[in-house]
């Protein structure tokens, strides 16, 4: 059990840092790469080739003309959650579309703009599919939102 | 294996032609339950709250203040995929700003206005974590689609 | 006469300061309740149901793919005012639609992007309906308001 | 017990059509006036100033820059319901925000554009305030829904 | 020759300095009157319908449902310049189409968000027709910008 | 008296219509110019800084990126009125901001998108300033539309 | 001296017949290639990678979440124009902001949504940096634009 | 080998720093002039006309109805560049629609909004068609880019 989070640059990484917390709360493994659709496209194409013998699905933070999860999800059959990253200029509008806007084949399972931790949840909600006992975590959350526990 | 289909109207039933389609392909069983979110909110609440006996997964489609597939996701731990629905006056600007913009939590897994097939994809993208042949299936539709086929 | 105020988070409760005010202003006796539509479904679906036993009318407020007042709305028959929130993403344009937008069946009496006093003003001219007593009231403040007093 | 349905163009009679219709449906008398906040500003504001004696609520639709909701509201204590209409260039964008973004003291309740229906249940359900027997027609009106009736 | 300025708002003065400042370039003397067209209805009324007598034309500042300059363009035949401003929650988008999207029959001329200075120069421009000696100024003010000098 | 009118292409002119109806009803002389400011930048820029000997003031249309009337009104101290095309893929939002966004020191009077007989409407209502028997005609289409008649 | 032109369905062909048309006009060569950045992203990769030893320039055309151009643009130095295509629910916003927002290091020359003819006049105006006769017929195009021949 | 860089405000070259020093990278030499579309007309009409005797290319950069890359471009018969700038209450939506949607005939290479440093990479790479040792430094741009060295 072992998630693929990419991005395509290092001054993203504090956009995830909600998902590396809720990950490591559910016990989830899972490894952060940063590669640029744009400016690693074939570091990007190897790793998105490779990932299915490594890792259950990949998530895919990226803003403005945002291809990586798109890009990602060309490459693999694995699911990609995709982050749209909010913009200086456009507030994430941009970022929102180039994700969500997929054409028929390639889905990116898109979240809200800057929905770093609902991209984690979502994930062990796909991995709760294999490992059932992730379930009683999902159960877990659930109750603790309940009762007004901020996620 | 089986994945329930929730919609609000029976009109939208033509929305999501192309999910069925698709997994029916996959040879993926399905339920299709007409219930909205705000016209049946019960039966609504009940389909979910007791969906993961009986299902692996949820799509859910709706238009406008598309409520149904963030209310689906709020009374389930399994995966909800939203498909925003085109709409009259705002094109679906409305249905994907309510699907995809879900507070911390309770993430609905977002595909493209009208994206009625990749819904299904990913549906069988996530379900081949836990029925491993669905691999086999989503390479061959990747490589039908590398020569051409559309889907 | 009482209005019952619901909003999804502790941390809304700043953004309905205008409301409580605004109220309290015109005697208008009020209930707070926090509960999330996504968080936690069923204490919504609970209070929404029982409403009418206690209160004249409901607002809501909520941000994002705000489903709150629409889902209290589709719980009970009394009216319900909603409000949006501002967000930080998409500036409130995602709250806005999602309340507003309501299909056929189940109204939301929408007011403008952070519009808390106006919330309180439409209920206490809702409630005039019945309390012809805060027809007064709501004359003298339209001449204040003549007058140059701010709301 | 009568509602006024004001709006500001004779072709606009088919875009409240709907409210009508719900109206008549719940037995609730009204009166429809055309009278245009732009072209009859003093018709306008002389109706709106004299309908607290004749009636409960005002229901206005208008379009593009649609100041006649604003307009109406200004001029009473009565609540006011704003129906935005969709236009040709904007979709009803414009006459949305130019009808829910009013400023602090003088709210509008706005519904979703087009949403002539939605005005007429709303109006309903301030009037059960006053009028306690609608509230047993509302009821009515939920469970048939519930079934499946579509407004 | 005499220019009226009219806002809704105390606070709302800071936004039309440059219109101020660039009248007293131009010795085109004005008057400010701070009338709300939804607080002060009847006020409005009452300036803009008598307007004709005192004034050449008008200048109205207005933001969110922004309806002052249509309302006041309503009671008038003087040409009405329109300044949107800009707002929290929607930039001003909200302003804009409030002003600009008026119905056939009642023009607002409407200059940029925030166009205070605009709205002067072409308030000048308009009174040139009337009062030639203007044009020199005006010729002055483009000679001036050419070498660089900034409004 | 007389008004330039002046459009980017043949095909814009059936956009005009309603300007050279309402122009010919209050007896206003005009001209019809086809000049783009992008195919014919010189002949535009020729006749604009040329148009102060013939003409009171000038209407522009145009569509897209609507250079056309901001960079007339570069080239002339006469007011400039600008009528936004509506558009295919933007419907009207690119030619609205293109058009009404100018920098301090050159404005344009914007209408409505599509708003051809109000430019016409604003047009008489600034000649009426040096004109002013125009006033009695701008008095009885204010009377006209108050009785119901569409302009 | 050769041009590629790429596009990501044959369903696009229609959308670059102008572009087709154009470069014909110049006696300008070049190749139509069919492959989606998302169903084919090895061909992509393949030929934007080998496209400098062919081809000057790459024109890319794509609509929705319109990846092509920019991955294109991450395999090359040649310059690559982009063609956002109109998409039916998002009219096009999404296929603009998914081609011109590029982060930095990657540019994509962006025209208009549909601007096919445009991106051959671009191209035309790339290549007469190095083939300089075809300044020339620039010259001429220009010259027949200002007569008002339409491109 | 020289490079024109225009743009309308001396208040704007801080928005071209990227701009000039990507150029300075590439050794490539550029000229800065201040000319606004609308305040020097006839100083950007003779520089724009007369630029193809001294400069390779054009970039312009502009805010909010940025006419300055249009009104250039229709002038010269170079390839012109435009850079979009962030504006206060439109963020740059208004200025990126106003450059991109250019009409045919007249193309505007267009790069994000605030896309400085892309603006001088896609300049260089249009250079690099005729000074091909250019194509070496982009090589080497791309390498460092793909070892993460940011631009």
């Amino acid at each position: 059990m072992k998630i693929l989070i990419i991005l395509g640059s290092e001054s993203d990484i504090p956009k995830i840092e909600g998902t590396q917390q809720v990950l490591s709360q559910f016990k989830v493994p899972y490894d952060v790469v940063v590669a640029s659709a744009h400016r690693n496209p074939k570091k990007v194409s190897q790793i998105a080739s490779s990932a299915e013998s490594k890792y259950d699905l990949i998530i895919a933070a990226a803003g403005m003309a945002a291809h990586l999860p798109g890009v990602v999800a060309s490459h693999t059959i694995l699911p990609v959650i995709g982050i749209p990253i909010e913009t200086q200029a456009l507030s994430g509008f941009d970022s929102l579309y180039s994700i969500v806007q997929m054409p028929s084949g390639i889905p990116v399972a898109t979240v809200a703009i800057g929905g770093a931790k609902n991209a984690a949840i979502l994930a062990v909600q796909m991995l709760s599919l294999k490992y059932p006992k992730l379930k009683t975590s999902l159960k877990a959350l659930k109750h603790k939102m309940e009762k007004g526990v901020k996620i």
